[in-house]
């Protein structure tokens, strides 16, 4: 990176060694080592960087670069902000009551304790388990239910059994009915049995059965024998290089540029989004997700997962390889986070960005010449893919050269699976193999669009299109429709309406384009999903309250990035989305109009995921797509001056025919 | 072809010769010579090729070769069906008060008669175009508005004028005010001014505005100065070749089989389609497909094209070339049709066939190894284009290695435009250049499934995600969550409603999946759409009835194919899939019971356009994806075999760094 670093960057290794010595000395340390969690970028304030971003080639001086450092100093879990360049504390606060993320050396503490305990290989010792199993302990973050103090944490231990030696033998198709809790001291604070049909909610002791021992559940290839031969290689050549430059976190691209941010939260972030130099997005990200499970039972409702708030996306991030996450030629980014002990920790390759073919972008035939012109649709990929337990995620950005964006998350991994009587079924979950039990559950995604459609004060027209009255002079054969658009004017959670075509989009209403006579937009394709269905009183709605609606508006704040708060680990509620809207509304001082604003806009998404036994005993991708267009923005297609496809650029190869030759009777008219 | 085509091959042109000699005699011909308009196969009763098909390797009788010829004998339109094999005459029938399909050479007549009528030609000059400029004639069937008898074709003529010599000038982007009626006789009955804006239903005459005249709508390539160069060449290479194998009209690729069938009316259809061997559908087709603009002004509501109907996916297929509608190893399937005089035309490389790579298949990193294993997806891809006067449509199925089918339309090609005044603006439409206004409109497709889930006995289960009662002692936190499903007992149209994640499901109620305790089967995955806005009283909705539910599940007819009715072509109602639920409801004899019958599912789908400017001159393409995955058919997920991605295969390149070397401290400990 260039000495000075632009104010988007995320932190250097450098910067992160510099934050890292600056808060030591300014506490007390008496019991133990101080444990870094996390260093990055607290990104500047809005409205300072907006002023950098537009003074463009003049020299402006950045705005100041903080740290935010999450640290576990007296066993008290700090937040403290450093200005790197100055080297000193900014600001330094106890989060009382708050937890930080999910903490991997903390988990393996978790699970050697669990399985030292003597009452835990006792109940283990009583299920008379296969001679060959080894016992597996899957520590989980505890999703409130009402049934403990949260002023601590708690870990569940959830467990599996190996039967094979192979390390990358598949546990999750060996739950064992047995779970413990364990305490932040590492003690085993209870152990019980679960439940093994949909009445037994506390579950009787019961002998293993070995009739529970199954063997199509393996992926990993060396434990598969007969994998298809079938599929012959495809690989992509670009004989040119790509199309896109990079500079550091600088990408351009078929008019396209914008800077890549990452954190180890949100992971990918894009910052400045521009399309031929007009200005589209502050700042894109996903803000949050939530996977509440649907069973019932007690202890299930425990499982309740915040991917990002209590795991990151970006500490989880893949280090993604070569030829096996994407085809063509590929650029890496790679990012930095912290060791426990403070020191710059390389990440490499969370993020590829690469191009690919997209079939068609437009095409047209005039009838009258038989003249046909066609381009390809190429489009530009920043992928990152995270880990998370069992569950893996592709988030994707696409960018078009019709000035299109899409975002894509792509659910795949395991299954997180729990037991049930051999020959029981239940409601709420599918058997998925003898024993293993796939409970219900749902992928609800937040994307948090943060617009700057040319210009920070944009508005949200809500429009559907609707019949107009009939009979009526106006309408005489009953044919006719039109659109009615209305702006929100202010903060609000609103649905989706296929049925009445419900439109949403970003507009500014300062600028009007000069054919079409409406503010210039950008239209939102929303992922069509059904919302939480945990009863708005639970804790899991509670606490993921972007769930509620599949569209929110609010006004910027620098402090609202995530929508469910900012610790999300052992939440009660009432730090999210919903919140901050009501808390604004009763608030006579606060401000809550969005009309003509700095405005946010969140799309809530995902899936409703009641398993299918094909996706065991690993998922096929399940694809989520939303999507960003510009709805009168531009003069004209802004992909129309995209090159033609021809065939002297794009090398295809005719397969040719192997049946017997045909009678053929030569067409006498041309045809197009 | 093989001496002896499979049951479902469409008819060679040694068979249509065939079929083309045996009707002219079998009619006495008084005026003028037979027009042929169709010969195509008429395939057998399902019944009869059902037995063929699971014949197999027994040798069978196949059911005899019937060809469907439409042929105007003395005026009069037949329908004469032809037994190719004995080369007789099955039947024949006058098809009284009913239309072909769009005749080319008739419609160039239309265009012919049209311009030289002596009030045309003074109506234009009246117009006072610019000297450069040619007048062009659009002709468009009419669709039926009541205000006309409609035993006789009558043709409506949209005016145009091209301002350049090149004949590819975009002369949509120039809509003259002027429109006329063109009666079966050639005669022009009526001309008129069109709207100017919105109250203006009747338009007075008014002098060509020359400021309509504008410079930035063309978009062939000639007609186009800075073009972007940055888009460099991207190519997919397979050096062994292509997965699939193809005999004749028979594909096998990656355990998937399945048979391509052609004709002039639905242009693709897919046949006998099986994973693994395993039975999944007997046929899929896009059924129909209507257009109806919204704009509610005389003369508009004469605009709603069926464009199966009407025009003919087949016939209207375009001559896809190598390299520039799809990359890679391409195989082109031909397709023959019939000349006006009855001898058999080729229509080359209407359907193409080929791969694609689909990014990731799944992935799964075992978190306490590091270990990761990835695959990618590989779809089959077939893909016809057509061109129906300006708008064009891509027809995509998707194969994928997991059993998933996807159905992709991408609508692309110009916008239909009409004249009005400039500075106007009107509640239904878009004015996307100076003069140029493109009307609001939908774009409705119905997708026809005819499965055959492990058999032809099948029933559709709709099934929905529903909360479990709270407060209960079952579900004591509020997050309990079921599905309930009902099988569908009797013919009926349906709707979407992503709020309770409502889901159809085709399942054989005859097979159980042995783990999952539940029927086999396939599960759709539909495109959230408005469906038709037109009043349930117009002719729009009366005619395209399969637009006012989107699901419909029917008893299977060998007559049903066509979910608007057979002749579309100024159809006034009463003859789609809606009628044929209502009749057999009202007849005490008929059958309408659907629940483990052989039935046929149809989606309908598609988007109500409302255009952007973006959309102009010529519309990047938008896309409708409708999915069916199976749902606890196989015994995991069928793809588990598919090859790990490797590097070795798929050779991707690495993009280095420019940027100046960082200090990096490299990591201590080992990450994902």
């Amino acid at each position: 990176m260039s000495p000075v670093p632009h104010p988007l960057d995320p932190l250097s290794p450098h910067e992160i060694a510099i934050a890292s010595t600056v808060p030591k000395p300014s506490q007390s340390i008496a019991n133990g080592s101080p444990i870094f969690r996390v260093i990055t970028l607290n990104e500047p304030p809005k409205k300072e960087t907006v002023v950098y971003l537009e003074a463009r080639g003049e020299q402006l001086p950045p705005p100041r670069r903080i740290a935010k450092v999450h640290i576990y100093l007296n066993q008290q879990f700090h937040e403290i902000l450093v200005d790197v360049t100055a080297k000193s504390v900014f600001s330094a606060e106890i989060l009382h009551g708050k937890h930080s993320h999910v903490d991997s050396a903390y988990m393996k503490q978790v699970e050697t304790a669990c399985l030292s305990d003597a009452r835990v290989q006792a109940e283990i010792a009583s299920l008379q388990l296969p001679e060959e199993a080894t016992v597996i302990v899957e520590p989980w973050t505890y999703a409130t239910d009402g049934m403990n103090d949260m002023s601590a944490r708690i870990t569940m231990c959830w467990f599996y059994m190996r039967l094979s030696d192979h390390p990358d033998a598949n546990y999750y198709a060996y739950p064992l009915d047995v779970v413990a809790e364990v305490s932040e001291k590492f003690e085993v604070t209870n152990i019980s049995r679960l439940p093994s049909g949909e009445g037994d909610s506390i579950s009787k002791k019961e002998l293993f059965d070995r009739s529970k021992v199954h063997s199509s559940s393996e992926y990993h290839p060396d434990l598969q024998s007969d994998r298809r031969t079938t599929t012959r290689p495809l690989q992509v050549v670009q004989p040119e290089g790509p199309s896109f430059r990079i500079e550091g976190n600088f990408i351009s691209w078929e008019k396209w540029t914008m800077r890549v941010g990452f954190n180890y939260r949100e992971g990918l972030s894009l910052h400045d989004v521009r399309y031929d130099d007009r200005s589209l997005f502050y700042r894109l990200s996903l803000s949050e997700m939530f996977v509440p499970y649907g069973d019932p039972r007690c202890p299930y409702p425990r499982k309740g997962a915040f991917d990002l708030g209590n795991d990151g996306a970006g500490v989880n991030a893949n280090n993604l390889k070569l030829g096996c996450d994407c085809l063509g030629h590929i650029k890496y980014f790679d990012a930095w986070h912290v060791t426990s002990t403070g020191d710059a920790l390389k990440m490499p390759n969370v993020v590829c960005c690469h191009e690919v073919d997209d079939g068609i972008l437009y095409k047209h035939t005039n009838f009258r010449t038989g003249n046909a012109v066609v381009t390809r649709s190429r489009l530009l990929v920043l992928q990152t893919i995270i880990t998370v337990s069992n569950y893996e995620y592709c988030f994707l950005f696409y960018f078009g050269q019709d000035a299109s964006i899409h975002y894509e998350v792509r659910a795949t991994g395991i299954l997180s699976t729990v037991p049930i009587s051999v020959g029981e079924r239940v409601p709420f979950g599918t058997v998925v193999a003898p024993g293993v039990l796939a409970p219900y559950h749902q992928h609800l995604f937040c994307l948090r669009i943060d617009p700057a459609i040319e210009g920070h004060r944009n508005s949200v027209a809500v429009e559907e299109s609707i019949p107009m009255p009939f009979p009526h002079p106006t309408n005489p054969f009953g044919v006719g429709y039109v659109t009615k658009s209305a702006i929100i004017s202010h903060e609000i959670g609103l649905d989706l309406d296929h049925a009445k075509n419900r439109v949403f989009k970003i507009v500014n209403e300062n600028v009007i384009n000069p054919t079409t006579g409406t503010p210039v937009g950008f239209k939102l394709l929303p992922c069509y999903s059904q919302l939480i269905l945990a009863h708005p009183s639970s804790y899991h709605a509670k606490r993921s309250e972007f769930g509620a609606h599949a569209v929110w508006v609010t006004r910027y704040s620098d402090e609202e990035l995530f929508a469910s708060g900012v610790h999300t680990m052992q939440s009660l509620g009432g730090e999210g989305i919903a919140s901050w809207i009501k808390n604004r509304q009763e608030d006579e001082k606060a401000q809550t109009a969005v009309q003509n604003e700095d405005i946010v806009v969140w799309h809530t998404f995902g899936s409703t995921h009641n398993p299918r036994i094909e996706d065991w005993p690993v998922m096929p991708c399940e694809k989520m797509i939303v999507g960003l267009k510009p709805f009168n923005f531009f003069d004209r297609n802004p992909g129309l001056d995209v090159p033609i496809s021809t065939q002297e650029k794009n090398k295809s190869v005719l397969v040719g025919e192997k049946e017997p030759q045909v009678v053929t009777i030569e067409a006498e008219k041309p045809r197009l």
